[in-house]
């Protein structure tokens, strides 16, 4: 016997593989089968018709029922909690019990509950206090109550080429090939009491405004405004809903879709800028380096070009 | 002594009955009065203040706290958590604990949590995971966190005689006493990625179609439409929203309405169809068995009636 | 000649069926057909390529354009008005007027709009006031801008609905009661491409910026944010939704609810201040007259007291 | 005199421009202004305060009150009405008529109302039946009650480079640059009654299907499925809300976001197809052109890469 | 005669005040009556069975006919249009033209539309554009398609009075097959300021309640509730969304959907009625004949089947 | 050696403190750190790298992995669950476990689930089944997957002083400075199956009522009701959305804001009432004591005060 129980623990299959350990209070029925290398912690429960792979990690407080089988290096948190009947009734039993598959490398998080009947894929992942009423496919990342998928574990990044379209993920500055036109992903601190943005001025953002804006209530997608300011920096960020940015130096343009609190797009001096597309419940907020004045607006786009060449 | 206590086991208490077995690493207090036939599995722990009634199961890892009642052929699943204090703090214990009471044949799923002083109800069922926050009427069921209703175990069918409106509820065909006139209750597949309705050709859907069509941003409820077909069948699904379909074959008429996107309705040729009370949202599928022919149109319901007589 | 024209009037056609009247200040053009027992009111003006048939009534101040075909027993409202280009300039003419057809036994509300090239089918009924831009179903009803059905000339009851208005407030400062704590009601500038909040530091915002934070998705109303600065002014304004502000200074305390883009308040260093009850929607923006530094947050009300007193 | 007075006019003004004509019940006040070319219908009122320019057409029933103000090239439909008092009373006048000023080449609906005090943009067109309660900036297009912008008169093209992501705009099919991809515009009818959006099979859906199904109630956006075909065609389209779809033939790939009930993208057989994205109302539709067969599924993409190359 | 005319209008009465002015190409049939001080504008038309006040002012365009009253120092609007016909079809005259009163200082905004019987309250003012289909109460501001309350005047301290266009639904009590089970449909006021719906105990409601309860926020549409009372009768309306009632005496069972705020139905003692498919905004209010007892209550079907049998 | 060990426990730390006592099936290892009068409950299992303050409650089924650390006065439910990696796969172990802080006085539900790297604030409460994914502010009570906090401990009644705004907390009737004016917080059952809220008339509401009415689709914010009655009491309730009231007796004036269903006001007679300010969802709901007549009413507030006086 080339695996380890615990004095305190009662394991009566003999059906355990080498390097795995059973611990303390822990209790496994005599036809269980366990593989190589597992880990049964304190307080687990085993049935007598369940397979568990190798490698896997069984956390303190976990049953496993009759009908339950485990793939390799699964891991299943601590109570964890698993079941075999849709209606259970107390002395009253299904023609068959409900078995739930585990595929390999699949993870099911502390105090989850797994629904009779399911495969829980492979490489899932089940969140902590999740409650699963529906098999998880491979590879998807599920939470809540019922769980729902939020994303996958391996998400493939070939998706993302979005032409001229730049969306914002990571935190940073990305430079456009307009010149001097960045956008800024700013700081989010998701919190029990909300999220918070923040910039700092001459820092984050990259000028102290002695001016800001707010443009709502736009009543159309088709509403547009557009011009170019002389000396003025501009900031804009969409608070609330989306809006098209276009911005061009006179030999360049790109446009940018601004649609997170926490994502800006800096706009230079000498900067043509379109605004449009504004969702319905669209709040643009613009920082401005300069004070009104009138005579810092280019609105015509062929005055434009022959300011800036 | 009629009832079996696992060796590893601890039950302090005489009062159990006949036939109850106590297993492995199971607690039980002194006072704790235990009924006959019940199975108490590994891990539980039952404290002085709780009688259990007969033919109780109480899975693993369950307490009963002082101050729980459970009645007879009780189920009580794996994990399930009681509580006795609103508001618990270390060292601090309210004038008295707030009892549970477990009505017979009530059914608590794995892991579910029971917020102090409810009762559950008769044959009641909670669902795995629920977090129980106001007490279940009796034959409820509750799912979720907080728990609501979704149902009742014995749903009586008295409710069903809707006069001349017929609703889909399992699937199948259903014979309307207009000719030749089926309502069609297809599959669905729920799945942690959705739900998918599924209609196969010339089995499903009683015809191949060479068209199909698709209603939608009807502007009013009290906008309608009607005529018949000469040679094109047709079948209508609302896969958003609802419409009200009226068949009528020239001497019998019925009005169904169509609210689900895997309930469809057959109407052959020579059938008379009004489509009506769109809800706001509603989208209309249709599919048609043949090609676009404007002298396929009845448009005139006099006309219709010459035709079919 | 059978017909009446009124001596005021200016018939040039011949064209009129017997029994019409022709009334004051109307006048129409040589080509025109009338039918019989029309009644063609004061200040009609009806152009040449236009049939009218018989028993139809035209009300005051009505135009029929070239292309207009009215059928029998028509009524047409006063001030119900007719178009025959869907993109009028002037002294530009597209290639063919498009035309208007007006069936049997339709009628056309007083000050109704017709937009060009349109059915207005048999027995339907044009609500007063309505803009017609697709053409009417026969006995259909239809009323609004634009006209949408409301029901059939043949069904029983009839309803209406529809959208609101928004109001600004008058500019200014007003003085709480509360130390140094003002309330500021900016400039909104309504326009047809959306609405315009504008703020200038050091002007409108009593001081210069150097970091803004914006506060969203703040999960429930109960969730609540208090603290006090040692050195640091902020600015508040609730962009979306609403949020509840408490003002303390120590000895005199003021609630104020933020709730318009354009409403915010200033609390001065060593002010105690409580955000709660935001909206489900809010987002609020502060604008801070400091860098963040850990050391000018007083975040216990009794440590605020002792500074303060 | 080089204009044209009709003999039932009243023009009491000399200050006309060659080539005007006035029309018949007409009425022109002795100081106003009208340019050359100009087109003065029937049963239009001028007062004296008002300059018309150039090449301007008054149709029937429009008054011009004290204050209004015509520039050249402009449209004024029938019974278009001006105001010049926000708040009239009856022998209570305000100190100064509020102005109306009509810019080049603009053009004023059938019936529309304009309120007191604006200006109507160079070349906007206010739709028939507008009630203008704003100034229209130029170029826009207005309608409703109140006005709102819909579009603008030359909307320029250089904003449509969208890079990788496709959108539908007018009927017709668009090869993608992955083999055998198509992407389908679909006729859309559009009614008083609602929209009817309809495709023929082996016309405008390249096959006959034998199967559809629906995907609804995809929990969230981060959801996804993949696949490939061997032998099926599917045609997808996005029914309600939007979908994003990946096309790849193993060595192209294209992502098309679906988001209009007639837009459609045809997967031949050997294309990997993705569908994520899901809005959370969205409802996919799919004809495929084989009955369900399990084998007929590549589930694995590097599977894919071997059997397409 | 102290009073002007045109030399262009046409004058038929003779009951003119003094200071009035009548002007080009308007026309007053014989029997009006006018007002001293009015101004009557051009291209007004007048017709017989018309009074109008002192100090009018009638704008351009503007027709007033048989039935219309206008009270002293009102002004409207030009090109603003009367209606005196709901449903006006050529050649066919209801038995009674509805009358249209306008009330001292009132005024009716450029191009405005007012459907027929309706009151324009002292003072009030009728937006240009507007289409009022309500009377207007005193000192009312009204805009838009329908006209909407947007304020007052001038905060007056008196309001009500309106007369006429009382709109409700077919009043009146239903029999069912259920014994003693009645469906009432109650009084409904609509009316510019909201709608009003009214119930008097003892007469609509046929007993004097002791108790109301509203029950609210059911969380789930499966959600139910049912029993019988032996001495109490009840009486329920959905107030908000939508409940389904079941009525069961014994014997016979039928099923109400409760859908309006003034649609109720009445269950007397010994009604076994079950609750259910609330909708999620639903609010049901009861009216019960007797103080909470619950001895009164029989909350077992089978038990309700030995008492009435 | 001062504290008690349960002969079926295995403590194999000695850094116990005295009154500590640990119970059957009660697991720590050999480097735990335990307090001084701490209760380590049945089935607990303790890592090594755990530190627990003074008077710690762990009830049943709970473990505490590696990284936590517990402070003083803390209270842990029964099968609490915690955690100490974001992403567990089995035997793949990240850097370093992410550990858990639970601050002094805290307590954390029964079967709640604890995410990594949290901290639980000083004398905050989890709920009971929660699943904690943020941390947890001081004092903050918090329930719900994911937890969202519900409202604070210590939640201060400074807040409550609302001027002249005066709000319902908790049952029962405050007399206002109006004469015999009352306001009625009435009670509300919430149930599984929904709210109720129930008055007993003669008891709660001081009057049997003859009548009662429904205020709803009332169209805008500035909508305005106002009168007085001789000798009728009314009972006013927001039964949806919110109504501002103001009560008048002639000499004080006290304004309401009704905007719960269990929340009313009574007017006696001879006082002066206005209503205003209705949400768009609003319906009020009026107790009236007499039949209508209208004679009882007076509708001018000089009137009013005339009688009153």
């Amino acid at each position: 016997m080339k695996y380890f129980v615990h004095q305190n623990a009662l394991c009566e299959t003999d059906a355990v593989g080498d390097g795995t350990r059973v611990w303390a209070f822990a209790h496994i029925l005599p036809k269980a089968k366990i593989g190589k290398d597992c880990n049964v912690c304190d307080h687990v429960f085993i049935e007598n018709d369940v397979v568990v792979g190798d490698r896997v990690t069984i956390k303190c407080g976990v049953q496993l029922w009759d009908g339950v089988r485990v793939a390799n290096d699964v891991f299943i948190g601590p109570n964890a909690t698993f079941t075999n009947d849709h209606f259970p009734r107390s002395k009253k039993y299904p023609a068959k019990f409900l078995g739930t598959t585990i595929c390999n490398s699949a993870s099911i998080g502390a105090n989850a509950t797994i629904l009779p009947g399911l495969t829980i894929g492979e490489s899932s992942m089940v969140g902590a206090g999740a409650v699963v009423t529906r098999s998880v496919p491979p590879f998807a990342i599920v939470v809540g109550n019922p769980a729902k998928i939020i994303g996958y574990v391996d998400s493939p990044q070939v998706l993302r080429k979005d032409g001229g379209n730049v969306r914002a993920e990571s935190e940073g500055i990305i430079h456009t090939n307009v010149r001097g036109v960045t956008l800024h992903t700013l700081r989010v601190v998701p919190d029990m009491r909300g999220s918070l943005s923040v910039g700092e001025f001459d820092r984050d953002i990259p000028f102290k405004p002695l001016r800001y804006f707010l443009v709502f209530d736009v009543p159309t997608r088709e509403t547009r405004g557009e011009h170019a300011h002389r000396r003025c920096h501009q900031f804009l960020i969409a608070i609330r809903g989306s809006v098209s940015v276009v911005a061009d130096d006179g030999r360049k343009r790109q446009e940018v879709t601004l649609d997170k609190p926490n994502f800006g797009i800096h706009l230079p001096p000498l900067t043509w800028g379109i605004q449009y597309r504004y969702s319905s419940d669209a709040v643009l907020l613009v920082f401005a380096s300069e004070y009104y004045d009138a005579s810092d607006y280019i609105r015509s786009y062929s005055e434009f070009l022959t300011v800036v060449n």
